[in-house]
């Protein structure tokens, strides 16, 4: 029997883009099924794949849901493994990796969310630890193309939606990601011409359209 | 070479003690240095082996640092994968361990912090999602004697380090979380025979002792 896969995302999450790069890096055939609003209207398909968390992105796996993206990649790279591995076989490697997709994973969707919800000195610290956060992932990139080294890996999945989200940040916050982190831009530009991460990644200017929506529905000026 | 084990951790740490309990389960001879003062005056070991978070625990295995006690239990489950295994083999049983392991981290620690530290209608709202919280715990244990079936695993081990901080919770707190969720007292207490968990879980009157510190250091009445 065929595996049958499905997908439940919403286009402007970095964090169900994740799983769409690590599916099309494996080659793997699915359905996505990209949600209409995740704010006031969850489907009922979504609600029962996912009752703990009520969120997308949820991978359907021949009828079992896989929930949190990063758990999904894992999953992924585990089942469809004769093909780009993502982790390192090495367990302190492998340690290593999920640290720093741990370190993504609680710092930076907060962090840049203030840089369009938040004003005055909130706003100011949040720049100023946005640019910190990312200089940090640019120091533990170093001189290697890619978090993985040679190749895109673990830890490129779970960073490079929030690529997409930059310049939007950067728009939002009157600041410049470009000038202080330059080689991570470079990192950037390089996974946006992977097949895989171009046919997920949004372009700048919808993910912009998406914030200036959020804002009106959170109410922020 | 022998391998050379040491974790750095702080006796109340419900994150520290996962560690020990995965240190134990696999029978592994460590080093255990008890942090004196991790909120005002951190180790410079500290420091060097986890300049990131400057956080306990971490787990040095010959030199090199693992830190988060997550990632820390999948390395040593991996590193001495000849005893005990913590984690299934199946892909899917895996996911869903990692699951509830990121569940429990995302929910109990903040949640079970405000019945000591918050009052009034904050507080209420703490009581009443922290018993959701167990109540949902409860019903993925079902009637299985372990998270992890009839072996202690990954789960078990994520989550019973709190269990020596439910006594303070429910004293701070005024509330029972025994008459809502009797089955998973009743796991707590089995754990609690294991030696691997009777070797570092700390007797609630200490635990209870400490948030009266805590909540001085903090200036909380």
């Amino acid at each position: 029997m065929a595996d049958e896969v499905i997908l439940m995302s919403f286009w402007p999450s970095m964090f169900g883009m994740r799983t769409v790069f690590a599916l099309e890096e494996k080659g793997v055939k699915y359905e996505y099924r990209g949600e209409e609003d995740v704010i006031n209207n969850k489907s009922p398909l979504l609600l029962e794949m996912n009752p703990i968390h009520k969120k997308i992105s949820v991978l359907i796996h021949n009828g079992k849901p896989v929930c949190e993206s990063i758990i999904q990649i894992q999953y992924i790279d585990e089942v469809w493994s004769d093909k780009n591995p993502f982790l390192p076989t090495d367990p302190y490697q492998r340690s290593q990796a999920l640290f720093w997709a741990d370190f993504i994973e609680k710092k930076l969707f907060l962090c840049g969310r203030k840089t369009w919800a938040t004003k005055g000195e909130e706003l100011e610290a949040a720049k100023k630890e946005l640019i910190e956060i990312l200089k940090t992932l640019q120091s533990e990139l170093g001189d290697k193309p890619y978090f993985g080294g040679d190749t895109f890996g673990f830890v490129d999945i779970v960073l490079v939606g929030f690529y997409s989200w930059f310049p939007a940040y950067q728009k939002f916050g009157n600041f410049s990601i470009e000038s202080e982190c330059s080689k991570l831009m470079t990192w950037g530009k390089k996974c946006m011409q992977r097949d895989s991460v171009a046919k997920a990644l949004p372009d700048y200017d919808k993910v912009f359209g998406y914030v200036l929506q959020l804002k009106k529905v959170y109410g922020i000026e």
